[in-house]
């Protein structure tokens, strides 16, 4: 039932917004209302269209079941929606006139029904009350000056706050005079480009695996990009040679899912130290680790050879733009410089994930989805034994994704099948460097953690139906 | 009496989180008394010194005055703080004992004691309120998915309400689809940048006046920067030639004032018309004019050869870093793709700003402010009457600063005097290209918005000490 929801894609906050009444008393109850008529008036929400419960819309948009039980009833009034026991609420099957003008300006495609598309969490358990708790106390205690224009590195309570975090949960060596707090991962290792290319660098190595968006990035800043050698140990540190940096994603290769060999950890920190060179080190989900201890940073082996880049985009919300640099003594003054004044994060997020972090409501909401996405693992990794037993998972003791391998050649049918379904889903192939010296493999790799918590029943189910 | 505060420049939310103890009941209560025990530890609060009324510190930090009061009540029990009948709260007198480990690092030079630098609003003023209040709604009427990595050009909830408020308020000829959100001013003119030298631009012409780091960011992008000439109507633009851009501030010269003749007006889109070079307005302050009507922003006069910027950080706080462009059609696609998903502004706080935009309290707040800015003026302009007859002041129909013109031979002995004084205040040789081809002039560029709504009274004394 609730699936008819994610399936129709109604973006309501997009339509509430296209109520143009300013003032203050514009409510909650209004702004759904309006979405939903708007839905309906325009034929998104088609006549028979059965609504998800008050309850399960409710927790969807994180707002209460109240609400949206008086928005249906509004409607129902209206006539735009009927109401029946025990069939629910559904849109109103008599053709309702149109009134009002057409909506302001041409819609965007709208999602696919279903996702299983890595690199996003599951956004409907971002925590917004804790969040705005946070906010609301770290602006509080703030003094004025906290909104001007602030340190380029970003505000010093939250890179004090990164360094406790990062030193207990993850094993940096992190000290907050040598954190950059960044808006996003990429704007991070676009300043490192920078500051590279500034160096000297002409080259930098990265996986076998990734994602074309980084390295061309690096591109951007005018820096070749060379893969490096991947097996079933993670990728093969040992042909570097005169490359300025190496990218690598040492505790959970993306999207491979495997972690860097210890040895191949030694590997690439002694290269770092003979020739000068930098290790990136991206820990994109490090702080999700199913079946043993996490793997420490590999910057805790050389913290002036490693750079450490994490982010608040899987653990927290894409959204943030929050993400931070740990940089060796060296590199801070280059990177604060390239940075400037232009590229600041906004104060009152940094503030709030500050006191996030340092309330504990950080760890709560880490392990807390710690076991949700666990739980989401197990049932797949069950689904695929029992709907797809020709299918192998892999990848699978950490992380928001697996890889499953298909048989020879089904990668490109079972991708373009999935379209048929409204499934977004990406092949291994999408992932693969264009000059990868590593085999070519047929298969998907799932984001376990991108649907919403009402889909992922639902959106398991399309993938089992595209599967060999 | 509160100005002791001021002057000593604690820190209060700096020291606050040196307490490093995690904790969803650490309160705002214990983290004020922190600090303050710590200022006091540390000798930056003097033995003997007097405490701002709890009334105005709570003034000052937009917290509760109880609050304040129970950690001063805290320190008087702990021996830190003594509380006299008529003589307030003071730092005690004898030596206190320094418990516990120094403070986890060097603390950077704190703020001067007074200061009336141009460029930043009064930020004790900022709305916290109503901003959180703002927050709150945005993120409860939310879709799950304004979590995600989001449009580049930035959240269409924010530039609908953008477009709808440019339009009523400055005269623009704005539409969603062709607004850009950007981290900023400085973000907005180096994407611009980036995209003028990407069209084969080599110079963009600037004002006499203005700030030079805008001019180093268009440098940075490989234009050269070239001065237009300056009078009593504002910047001259009828020399302007073969330039791919200019960047003036049509409405409020900065930091001269004067805004441009309606003539010049005329002539600079003329010339963009002519020639196919773009006009940037920076609108850093439409917003605050005070002895007429506000000059509709220039972009009305010709949206196909107008950039139009607009900033929160003179309206609310630079700390936000959001700011906006409303680009002619055929610059959306270019400026997007230079900005990319590297650039993107917190989802968040775009969304709150269109909620606080949307219901209100954006138009209140910018009432409120003028309000309380023209007073600041008026206090200025009868205060210099009184103790600087020889000052003359200019510029200041409009805006949160004033030119106070100087005798000849005296504008470097003033700030250096303004120096010793603790009083931090600009030339208005800072502020002028170094090939402009305009008339030397000894004045100084006064921001009277800047001092914190406690700190005013202290700082035009300060003002007037250093004056000839």
């Amino acid at each position: 039932m609730s699936d008819s929801w994610a399936t129709l894609g109604v973006d309501l906050h997009l339509e509430a917004r296209g109520s143009t009444t300013p003032g203050p008393h514009r409510g909650l109850r209004k702004g759904v209302t309006d979405a939903l008529r708007e839905a309906v008036r325009t034929g998104r929400l088609p006549p028979g269209t059965r609504l998800p419960s008050s309850r399960v819309l409710a927790a969807d948009l994180g707002i209460a079941r109240n609400t949206v039980a008086d928005a249906y009833a509004d409607l129902v009034a209206e006539g735009w929606l009927t109401a029946r026991q025990g069939s629910g609420t559904r849109v109103a099957e008599r053709t309702v006139a149109r009134p009002g003008g057409a909506p302001r300006s041409p819609r965007k495609p709208s999602r696919p029904a279903y996702d299983l598309r890595p690199g996003t969490p599951d956004l409907s358990a971002f925590p917004r009350t804790a969040w705005l708790k946070a906010a609301r106390r770290a602006l509080a205690a703030a003094p004025y000056d906290v909104l001007d224009y602030g340190d380029p590195r970003g505000r010093p309570e939250l890179r004090s706050a990164l360094a406790d975090y990062l030193v207990r949960a993850r094993g940096v060596r992190a000290d907050p005079e040598r954190i950059v707090v960044c808006g996003g991962f990429v704007h991070g290792l676009r300043l490192l480009g920078q500051v590279l290319r500034a160096r000297g660098a002409q080259t930098v190595a990265v996986e076998s695996y990734g994602l074309d968006a980084h390295w061309s990035l690096l591109r951007g800043a005018g820096l070749g990009v060379v893969p490096l050698p991947f097996d079933a140990r993670g990728t093969d540190p040992s042909g570097l040679g005169e490359e300025g940096a190496v990218l690598l994603t040492p505790a959970h290769q993306f999207p491979m899912g495997v972690p860097l060999h210890r040895d191949r950890r030694a590997t690439v920190v002694d290269w770092a130290r003979r020739t000068g060179g930098l290790v990136l080190e991206d820990d994109y989900d490090g702080e999700f680790r199913y079946d043993r201890q996490p793997f420490g940073a590999l910057q805790g082996l050389d913290p002036d050879r490693v750079v450490y880049l994490g982010t608040a985009s899987k653990s927290l919300a894409p959204g943030l733009r929050l993400a931070w640099m740990v940089l060796p003594p060296d590199l801070v003054h280059e990177v604060t410089r390239a940075k400037g004044h232009v590229d600041l994060c906004g104060a009152l997020d940094q503030l709030t994930l500050a006191e996030f972090i340092t309330s504990g409501a950080y760890d709560r909401h880490v392990r807390a989805s710690r076991l949700r996405y666990r739980r989401r693992r197990d049932t797949l990794i069950e689904g695929l034994a029992a709907h797809a037993p020709d299918v192998t998972v892999t990848g699978i003791a950490a992380g928001l994704h697996a890889v499953l391998r298909l048989p020879p050649g089904t990668e490109k049918p079972v991708v373009q099948s999935a379209t048929w379904q409204h499934l977004a889903l990406h092949g291994l192939s999408t992932y693969r460097h264009e000059s990868a010296r590593a085999e070519r493999l047929d298969a998907l790799v799932v984001g376990y953690g991108t649907p919403p918590g009402h889909a992922w029943g639902a959106t398991l189910g399309a993938l089992y139906r595209v599967l060999p």
